[in-house]
């Protein structure tokens, strides 16, 4: 049982919490204020209770063919020999771990000595990690390792702040990361094999499947090739070659995958797919495919069509 | 039941024949010499009875929740209701069509005149198709639609050669076509919309799901999104962020996608792959990504490992 804390209460930083204390790690949300409290509890309620939600559905799976792709994937390592009593026990165990192992504190001091692995999840914004880095460093034991979830700022601009760059790296989760579980695993130049090699086995050990890069890499693997794929189909959109849901068919059959280009941008937003495009120097150039892809972007956002959690972007999802 | 004229018969062409032959068209193919049937009649073998086994596998996936994704889709047009018997009509149906409908001749002014649809499907060589075209252009009768195969050439190209330029658009199909049933369909500004509708309803005659293009394209749909998908795969590699089965496991995981890029390079075939990276200008200056990717596949390819066909590429395929 390690002692992790989790520094940031958002979205990922609550699933990324409560996947460590499911697993039987006691874990404590470091939040900056009452408020972050108040945003922050009806989180871990929602996806402790989402959680085991899915592990209770697990059981009508066990002996259906298409088990394997859906079960929750972070929270059953070993689904080959899954039986109805072994997730009865895992349910049983994961109420349990979900509610004692779990902890809020808002006092820095007492929370950060102490800790084995320290995970920063907070929001994208470099003059705020910076200082929380620089308010946490004097607190930090010689063995804890710290890890940051940034999905688009690398851990070199960040070493030098943490007082512990050999022990510092990224380890990067996707959304609802009890059934979606990588972990992208991400050093800087000075992190130390050791500590990195003991990220790989934390991975592993709260369910995820550690994919290890090897040299940092802005967008880790996943977005690396996302980005390329998803601008490639939205180009296609935005010229008028073919509309959204003829190019999700094409790739869907071509490749055999679930879900084509404008499926998947559905599920990660159409805000975060505005925002990746205005990082293209050429939306900015009047006429070039990315500044029409810009404005047929903002035009859906305008109208609050951003996806599926707004329960219609490319196609419909209300009930 | 349609006349069709298939000019070429390689892979696909024999394909493309067939696939129109079993839905009950009458086909012939036109090839240019006894050598060239000598090389087309094991192809028509081998795929007919490719197709007549997979159709008889189908049986046992009734019922089978995997079903709907593995049957061979060009050859069953309503999986829904599909019972034993009815696949056990489509079988013989099917046998007797891909033996009394399929011809071969040399004889081009035999068998161009009086042709509903011409289908040509020659290798990716500009003399060779504008010189096959000229050929033709006397014999093609006024309700005859001309169509090309061609992957990577666009019919604008093309049009004034063929003598019937309103009548003459694309129709690229996939490889197993009887199981990747797309048919991307894509005129060029000349076309007209009678020509264009009714091959998307041929298309949907011999079992594909004619895929609309509103515009030329180069690369259609479907290549226009793998090429940048695979250049990006391709260049983590090159760049050691990770290995091809890290690669491959990230993107299963992150998007449930059955195959990640290398799975992918290797059923397109790593010659392929690596012609493609050819036609980037980028491959020739040195120290480039492209140019470490045109290094690395080079290497591959001269041990023989190209992929599926090959039995090895990036991933082991011998039995």
């Amino acid at each position: 049982m390690k002692k992790v804390v989790v520094v940031g209460g958002g979205v990922l930083g609550t699933q990324i919490g409560l996947i460590a204390a499911y697993w039987g790690n006691d874990v404590t949300f470091w939040l900056r204020s009452e408020g972050s409290i108040g945003r922050t509890e009806p989180k871990i309620k929602r996806y402790s209770a989402l959680m085991l939600e899915d592990l209770k559905k697990a059981k009508a799976l066990i002996g259906n063919p298409m088990g394997a792709y859906l079960y929750p994937h972070g929270m059953i390592k070993d689904w080959a020999s899954i039986t109805p009593e072994k997730i009865d026990e895992l349910i049983a165990q994961g109420e349990a771990n979900l509610t004692n192992n779990v902890h809020i504190s808002l006092d820095m001091a007492a929370v950060i000595p102490g800790a084995d692995i320290i995970v920063e999840s907070m929001s994208e914004n470099v003059e705020a990690k910076k200082a929380v880095y620089e308010k946490m460093r004097d607190l930090i034991d010689e063995h804890t390792i710290l890890v940051t979830n940034s999905s688009t700022l690398l851990p070199s601009m960040f070493e030098k702040y943490t007082g512990c760059p050999e022990r510092y790296l990224a380890m990067h989760f996707a959304n609802t990361i009890w059934k979606n579980n990588t972990a992208e695993i991400m050093g800087h130049p000075g992190t130390s094999e050791e500590a990195y090699n003991k990220i790989v086995e934390f991975a592993g050990e709260i369910g995820m499947v550690p994919l290890c890069l090897h040299k940092e890499q802005p967008g880790y693997i996943l977005n690396s090739m996302l980005v390329p794929f998803l601008n490639a189909a939205q180009a296609l959109w935005a010229n008028e070659v073919a509309d959204p849901k003829t190019i999700d068919k094409t790739w869907e059959i071509g490749t055999s995958a679930p879900a084509g280009p404008f499926k998947i941008l559905d599920i990660v937003g159409l805000e975060t797919a505005y925002n990746i495009n205005l990082m293209n120097p050429k939306t900015k150039e009047e006429g070039s495919v990315n500044y029409k892809i810009d404005k047929l972007l903002k035009e859906k956002i305008d109208k609050g069509e951003t996806g599926v959690n707004a329960g219609k972007g490319f196609y419909d999802y209300k009930k």
